[in-house]
């Protein structure tokens, strides 16, 4: 009996892994001011070679969280990630080898929170800037360009920053990281005036030091107001 | 060769089905006043006598949007309804019988522009006020909850109503919809201020015919700020 299974060395058997679902984790860094892709490069398999977003097959016992969770960890290393779930993408024709229907997660960390270490199937993995994706395999161009689109509206209905910021920052900071984000060129003063108006931030009696310009006023998140607009949501026009 | 695969008539052969995903589908309606969501009664398989969201098992070559519209049109009669997906539900332990995990899909819909039909697997097929909910099979319950707080979400992101109110409308009328998608109370004076302030309205020039109390204003809404709230969003406090 012949039997049509990918030759993924994940799926070694029926017993343990799920067969037709898969996970994918679009992990968003922020480094130095640009927005980067968390890839890895398969070692084994029909892939073999090429760039993917992290993934595999789901055990029969385990939720869709934690395998993504585990997953994205026997891959690349990275661990303690606050995953959320996109949606499952379901075209017929998206896995060459036969119907495979996956799971998207995703998440937006500082990339120097942590050590990317290649493992399991996985020969490399790398962070790319989100202007420089290569071809990825299967439809994994397309949940990036959805994740990007998810990840831009939410940006657009709760703060962000948090975690991507030093504790202390200057409103050219928080406007760079909206503008990398977003795709788009901010005009300075309006978004001084926006930010300001939700009051969102406050303002230190401290400015940067060391810099070869003016110094600018240092800015720190208000913890309450943060959690209160990441609850709420607000609107966020620019 | 025993085989564990769940008594269900929808999978008749792996060659047509896949065995360990399926698609479930809450169905909101809005009818005189009352959010209702579309239940259906199964007529075989382990669940007989039992209710349900409408859903069921995905075909090897359909897309999992498409198996979302046939399994409610076969099931309810429903169809040309914008289905959207939710996420997917995936704990281990949610289907009896074995692994299965199910991918959520959700609409709001005016319930007087549909007739119901019972059909497929389903023995009948009712539409129940969302607070009198039975209990539900498997995980429905939860994904009834999951959908309840999405749409509420969704509804003070954008704009809502459109395809629920008549064409012409009291802000009263708009109120209850609210009040009664949020589960909330709301003070009118409140609503009536921050709803005009959105420009979403247009005042006409004509009040209510056949009213036993004073006859109030209508509004209708605007489509170009209907639209444009729709894509860029808002945020709606009350």
């Amino acid at each position: 009996m012949v039997k049509n299974v990918a030759d993924d060395s994940a799926l070694k058997s029926e017993q343990t892994a799920m067969n037709a679902i898969t996970i994918d984790c679009v992990i968003f860094g922020f480094d130095k001011g640009s927005l980067e892709v968390l890839l890895v490069q398969h070692g084994e398999g029909i892939s073999k070679g090429k760039w993917g977003l992290p993934g595999g097959w789901i055990y029969k016992k385990e939720s869709t969280d934690n395998a993504a969770h585990r997953l994205l960890n026997e891959l690349t290393g990275l661990d303690n990630i606050y995953l959320e779930q996109l949606k499952a993408f379901g075209d017929p024709d998206r896995f060459p080898l036969r119907r495979v229907i996956t799971i998207g997660y995703y998440a937006l960390v500082k990339r120097e929170d942590y050590n990317i270490k290649a493992g399991f199937t996985a020969s490399d993995a790398q962070w790319y800037k989100i202007n420089s994706i290569p071809d990825l395999i299967y439809d994994h161009n397309e949940i990036l360009a959805y994740s990007l689109k998810h990840l831009r509206n939410r940006v657009r209905q709760a703060p962000i920053g948090f975690n991507l910021l030093p504790e202390k920052f200057t409103l050219l900071q928080l406007m760079h990281l909206y503008e990398e984000v977003l795709g788009i060129e901010m005009d300075k003063s309006n978004f001084r005036r926006k930010i300001l108006h939700m009051k969102l931030l406050v303002e230190l009696d401290e400015k940067q030091q060391d810099v070869s310009h003016r110094a600018a006023k240092l800015y720190k998140f208000d913890p309450a107001i943060y959690k209160k607009l990441t609850e709420k949501g607000f609107n966020f026009e620019f």
